[in-house]
């Protein structure tokens, strides 16, 4: 209900605030004795933490992640897994100022009129630095997901502004994802990417982009219909990251412009397993996964933290004019790709439990 | 768990086959002391009923609703409300054909893949006639909205294929809407829409196209961050509806074209209340309403049941091909419009009642 | 939240009143594959309907269940299963006098102190009437138990006012509680319980007494530390069932009369089984099932209905006396009986599927 | 679903073993604007302290709390409030042997066959050291129901084996039971009682007893029926505490020795408040409370853990003997007094918001 808390069998609850002094999260459910390290769930950390280029946000956050508890000689023994990484980085600034007015397109007027009152420090509850807990539960559950399924997701900068890189999802490997700090494997369109961005940066200004999302090896059947399909659990996953604005499966917003005809996946074969000869579907029909690759992608506005001055509120609602400074990210998706394939196997985690109870 | 219940203290379970003997909704939660007729409920139904005109299936279900408990001199109790609707028209066909044929970008080989077994009668759990359940309890939510805060919810076609509509979300009137079988407001698009599909009916096709929402009246501080954030619910919602392949709020995809500088949205004064001058954000900041309209669109993927010979397999991966007969929608949207609105308020009076519990 | 759903994965939603047109129960979860069939649920409404002998209600009521949803050709296909029963005795009566009664021990003040109004015929929700759709989800529950892991579950009365039965709860057979309609399975002290129900019936009084219950063949592992304890659920389950008072499991509140070198249970094994020497424990260690069997017993007050003349108080807080008529348990123990073991299925079915989760 | 949170509104979840490096809970829920303090949860955590008498363990554990989030200059935000407790004394012993051996009438058979390996050192998550998160958390539900409703729980050791206080649950205060370590309000009784236990623990023995709990000033119309009755939601909360054996409210298991014209509670006014002149139903009538107070008691067995050589099996199924050392409670009721509070707070503050939404 209040909203911290995500998934059913493979259940996580996040807590922290940007500015506090440490994040965290619990897992309720992870089954028991899966091999898991702090090293591996700080491979993903490292992915999202700021500071790993000229495009990012110069913020030092180590990020380091500590196991709490429901781990014992490195093998998760079914009791919840508690996660924290402390915030080192949280009183460099004074953000007294802002405790007092309403950045514009930030949550700051929306958590007033929802609570009340907000933690103003660097966003509080609605930074994007909430989402560490979610990349850190999302490595364990990834681990399930690889061991159990041999489930690869992987998800790339596919769009910054007008620019837009070829890829093809079938054939997209880890190592192009991450051979440039822009995280989009045509490098072509990556370099262009740095490049809009680096200028943007300059401006003060910010922008937004396209992320994809290809999974493979998922099982014929997860997703539970009629509420909790695949695809909506997804959707869901996605809407629910800071700065993203829609989402779309397969052939998504396009399958719009097709017929039926043209849009209908017909069924065949490769060897003993039943595939589809297209893939408009996306992986995914009537909400359960058919085997095929899963295909999806998740727009993500400009950033809304910019350098120009901008006129706005108080929280008294007199008008007032602001200029911000700091360390933030022009550009969200390279660090958002590693946060998205975390929410990706969340879901897919929680569907692949519950398919162990829906056959007698 | 199991994916029929939507929603937390507004909670819907639906049930229900599309050939089975009635199909219906339990709603848990429902607070006591609303007035509530089957009359209301059913002028939903009615909305969302097949056989309304030429570009919408001929299947003859009248979709009337009873209401079998929870509700005393048209009051509710505050007791589990539950509706049933009777299948009039379900054994009105030999389905044993597609028993064993699996039909293209249908749920046919997921269902199997997932439970197993099937019920292979007219789509089953899978059919789109289960969306009557959400239909109905949809008309209580929304009776709810209307009556504590006078929020209004207007869906309306916004596209279809290629033909957009021009249509002003500010401004539009349900009246407009109702004007025509298309539910698309702008008469001359309307026009071409309908004309546009009575072709593809002729050709045994189909065609999907683009439904468009606006909420207004929404109180500020609807939403429940940081995974329920309000726009991750309502994506959940409409890609919880068959055919769907796309959510968008406010800017949407369009916002990865912009700069934050164009994007941001400046808070302003009108008279007391804090409004915003843009409304890219589409009435949602951080996951919470912030009294703006929200806005926001869903792409429907053309109808998987066309009228053309199609390849396919058996279910036991066989190579066949498939004729498909009988009375179907050539184009959703106009019957969806009523079920977008449905999901809508689903997900708004869940988040109505959840906030009364915010504040101390 | 509402409070009228039960279990997780295996989730049951009831709905209706005692004199609404039907009542009901959506069973959400039920794994597909499994044979059911209306005979089987018939089969444990009969041993809850009223009307079965000279010690219960004559109010008639055939209970007939008819599957709505979720079965075809006989087996669950995994969907929503929907089960109604018609109330066919529901308007013998004018209630109307009750509609601004207290009624003394009943819920009709808390119920207009809870909702601000309420359901007056004939207790409405409040009524045990509810359990019905209980006993049939449970029918359910029970299958799946008996199917996938022999367990059984038997209770009985072991005591009504101050008589109290000798069973022996390790030998205990079905055909022995059925045998007579006390539910009891030492003859004797049925005789006395059904003479002194008798007695006190014709004194327009009532009694209450106390149920045990068995469970044999429960798979060791089944509980969810640390809230839902298998003991806490069952705890939970029967609390939740109309006129019980207490609840408790092995031992019980006598433990506490013994130090913890007599009631330790001693670890032993028979052939490759572990097992305990005793059984003070109930069958559950830590909240987890040891394999031994669980058993509990739960306290019934006297009914509340009661043919005497009392003093009350009418809803707007004015002194009045009520002389209650009709058909009504004078002591509800022997059709509790399947109540209690139908809830007992529901939470077992429910861990039962959970516990294939746990485990990688 | 994998049992670590309790409550839906009030949210809780809890992690940490006995022996990890801490324990904590994250609260998801607790409205915003609630004034909270480190010292006021530090309070309640005192008294659950080990070390506080002779007739309690002398492990060393601070037990300090830190707020992690949540709350910003003393007031909750309405984000997830985490709790994080160290543990100081984890490493003090070795807890090799344990790895191998089954505890009698401990968990660690059963977790090994839950989970199929378990966390040995000193019990790992089913040591009742997880309750103090509980108690953390409690402290919190309890300052609400206070501030809103100035709701007042207090519980206290009734019976230490055959020994029974005299205590009117109606008069009873908060110093009569903090006015000894054995928290009896009856001076004579606690005497008697800790000499009994002074002399068990001489023995290497242990011993149970019961707890006695009173809630007053509820209003009227908490719980939700029919399955989270209030009684229900107690029964579980209490049975879900290390070592409980039975629950019961009100009249109990001796309600049965009754008729009901004895039993029935008769409403009459005190003033323009309805009451009841007795109070048989403990507080609660068709699972919501009514206004009076709420009384229920609580069976604890003598503590499992035990200094006398025992027969039992190490986890391969061989026989051995065991032979305890250490510091352990010979008798945990004095310490589950406010362990039982915080329980209760937990229960009452999750319904007492659950109302808000109930009435339109």
């Amino acid at each position: 209900m209040a909203g911290n808390s995500f998934g059913s069998l493979f259940r996580i609850t996040t807590w922290g605030e940007s500015h506090g002094p440490a994040l965290g999260v619990v897992i309720d459910g992870c089954p028991a004795g899966l091999e898991i390290s702090e090293k591996e769930i700080q491979t993903e950390l490292d992915r999202r933490r700021p500071g790993q280029s000229s495009i990012t946000t110069s913020r030092k956050e180590e990020d380091k992640v500590k196991i709490m508890s429901g781990v014992l000689h490195g093998l998760t023994t079914g009791t919840p897994i508690s996660l924290i990484i402390d915030n080192k980085d949280q009183i460099s600034k004074d953000y007294s100022k802002l405790a007092d007015t309403y950045r514009p397109s930030h949550a700051d007027f929306t958590y007033d009129a929802k609570y009340g009152l907000r933690d103003h420090r660097g966003g509080g509850r609605a930074s994007a630095r909430e989402t560490a807990g979610r990349v850190a539960a999302g490595a364990i559950a990834r681990k399930i997901l690889k061991k159990k399924a041999k489930v690869e997701i992987l998800a790339y900068v596919k769009e910054v502004r007008e620019i837009k890189a070829s890829i093809n999802p079938d054939a997209v490997k880890f190592s192009q994802i991450e051979s440039n700090p822009m995280r989009c494997p045509d490098k072509t369109a990556a370099s262009k990417m740095t490049q809009l961005i680096e200028k943007i940066k300059k401006d003060g200004d910010s922008v937004g982009g396209v992320i994809e999302c290809v999974i493979r090896n998922v099982p014929a059947g997860l997703g539970s219909p009629v509420f909790d399909r695949l695809d909506a659990r997804l959707a869901q996953a996605m809407l629910s990251l800071p700065a993203t604005k829609g989402f779309e499966v397969g052939s998504g917003f396009s399958a719009t412009l097709l017929t039926g005809s043209q849009h209908n996946d017909i069924l065949t074969k490769r060897g003993q397993k039943i595939i589809t000869r297209t893939n408009n579907a996306g992986g995914i029909v009537g909400g359960i996964s058919n085997g095929m690759d899963i295909v999806f992608r998740v727009a993500f506005k400009p950033t809304a933290t910019i350098f120009k001055k901008q006129k706005t509120l108080t929280n008294k609602g007199r008008g007032t004019s602001l200029q911000m400074s700091g360390r933030h990210d022009p550009c969200v998706l390279p660090r958002a790709v590693p946060i998205v394939e975390a929410m990706t196997a969340l879901v897919l985690a929680d569907e692949y439990l519950i398919q162990k109870t829906v056959k007698l």
